[in-house]
């Protein structure tokens, strides 16, 4: 008998039931065209057809502005960290992108600079790492470089749980015409993001969008055309769009599963709808472990993220304990990063508020028990 | 109701019918997880049992010796144009290594050759170009360098339909240390090969293996550590296999299924016994476009393809008809590449007898009908 538990996975994560069964459904013959999908020429009709309505779909969820380009390559986050400098360090105006800026503020952004490194100068222009990353620096404490390539951030920091509920506004920074770039990967689809403030949002899939082996990139279209000549074609952003992310065999089953989550959110009631439960998913978790003295959570309260919740028990030795008990009871994934160790939850879009909610009971019970 | 057509596709390609009826079964809970393969952290127990017995498996079919690596990989054969040259051009003798050699014998090998160019000298040792690529150069045409970093071959070329059945021999040739590098892309897996002839054997999943977004590198292990030091960390060959192809999260679902089709494959009989269904298959099918006036097929005997077979109605004004009564008889995906038009069958492991005998029906009832 199938039976479903509640999956705080921080990635690949749980999706909703209804996508997963819809795929099981077509898993051979998708809609009467005698093959499955993940049998598709990648250029014939059926395929493209699927291709174009994921792309529709995600660009009305996010209401991406017309001058933004979605492409959808290969390699996740990691992969553009390295795929970011090389997409925007060349171009005519190379002799002066020398230098990079970024703002460090988890494990992510913490990645993303240290890549960078092999092809640029990088300027940390703000870290949290002094205060475990805790919380996020404010504009003004940012030491930005006089006319850096571009700006880097994390939006939301899988590992250490920091999300930024405000968007860095660098004109106001005397920048008005650096990009913004966002690592978006954990947070993206959890409500509405203002596009046109970034010059370039990207993210693994396998959180909000789909499986794992997608990578979700939306750059504009100035920003098209400044890859380094070393630059493998495939991962040229230009490249990619020109061939409308077709320039190599694109992984065709996880946009169909992308495009099927598109369309579960957009009847869920879009992201609008999305971040009123992502709220109060969050609300009940937070406001459980705030009310706790069993239970630490160590984010500033500003900037919690509404994904990914780290928390700590007082009394670690009971780690194990707490863990075998939530399997019991279905509630899976629940250990921390080994980089920061104790407990995340995960509570992505596919996750009900009856899954945190569940959780919530556990922990008051194990409290009980145990405190 | 489900009805199976069968799918000639280059590929993405057909896979097995059990396969996908597994994979659909398990959708929702893989083993009583409580939650689909799909939704499982690459680095939970679950997933990397699924990792760990897929690589295994792949071993065993292969007889990959001990001293090479089997990753996965993202971003498809067309990446890895670029990703060869970067990870075989550096290293401790970089300045040794500043020319590769191409052997051109089909559009697949002309991109990988024009790709390469960013990173190095390219020699084309041979190429078929002017014969349209009707045939393989023996190596007694080979003009190799002194000291090339590597050989670079496509040994099934998917477009063109020209298959190497004999494996170059670079010791013979004056090079015992030069690696062999070659994209098998489009045959692996179809017949037993001896991989310690080669330094590299890479591939895109979507033909013999699993879904496309999948790539499989096979690399000896002294090979390891030449990577440029442009090269992106997850792309970096070394690193990828020392952290066991999860440095980034792997395309996990992809994975999944290849393991599945390993497993079918075992239960065929392994490779061994695929060569002799394929040899049956293409014997089938070139017997009968042999036998008559009404085709023809451009690819000299010696190294047709038994995966690809391309082939032409002599009366082109034929084709659209050709195609649409494929179709309405359930045989999908019959027609030729755009860069050579005409038609092409693509015979993959997934192919069964039965589908070749039904496109060879289908052949002799058109020329009946049109001849």
């Amino acid at each position: 008998m199938m039976t479903r538990a509640f999956n705080f996975s921080a990635g690949p994560a749980a999706l909703p039931a209804e996508v997963l069964a819809q795929a099981a459904e077509e898993m051979l013959d998708w809609h009467g065209a005698g093959m499955g999908v993940m049998e598709m020429s990648h250029r014939g009709r059926e395929f493209m057809s699927i291709l174009a309505q994921a792309q529709a779909d995600l660009r009305e969820l996010l209401a991406v502005p017309d001058n933004y380009r979605i492409l959808f390559m290969q390699g996740g986050a990691l992969a553009e960290n390295a795929l970011i400098p090389m997409n925007l360090l060349g171009g005519e105006r190379a002799s002066e992108r020398r230098t990079a800026d970024y703002v460090v503020t988890g494990s992510w952004s913490v990645k993303s600079q240290k890549e960078a490194r092999k092809y640029c100068d990088v300027n940390i222009a703000a870290s949290t790492e002094a205060e475990q990353f805790t919380r996020l620096p404010a504009m003004d404490e940012w030491q930005l470089s006089k006319d850096p390539a571009y700006v880097h951030i994390c939006t939301n920091e899988t590992i250490h749980g920091v999300e930024y509920f405000w968007t860095p506004d660098l004109g106001a920074a005397g920048l008005p015409n650096v990009p913004l770039v966002a690592d978006v990967s954990s947070h993206i689809l959890s409500r509405p993001m203002d596009v046109s403030k970034f010059g370039v949002m990207y993210g693994g899939a396998q959180k909000n969008i789909g499986p794992s082996g997608l990578t979700v990139v939306i750059v504009r279209d100035d920003l098209l055309g400044r890859a380094l000549p070393v630059t493998p074609s495939a991962f040229d952003w230009k490249i990619v769009a020109e061939n409308d992310s077709m320039f190599n065999t694109p992984p065709t089953y996880a946009i169909y599963i992308a495009g099927l989550v598109f369309q579960w959110l957009k009847r869920q009631g879009g992201l609008v709808a999305m971040e009123a439960q992502n709220k109060a998913k969050a609300e009940c978790l937070y406001g459980y472990l705030d009310s706790s003295d069993f239970y630490r959570t160590p984010v500033a309260k500003d900037c919690r993220s509404r994904m990914n919740v780290p928390f700590f028990l007082h009394d670690e030795a009971l780690n194990e304990t707490f863990l075998t008990g939530a399997r019991e009871r279905g509630l899976l994934q629940l250990k921390g990063h080994k980089s920061v160790g104790g407990m995340r939850a995960s509570i992505y879009n596919a996750m009900p508020l009856a899954g945190v909610e569940a959780l919530v009971d556990y922990l008051r019970e194990f409290e009980r028990s145990h405190g």
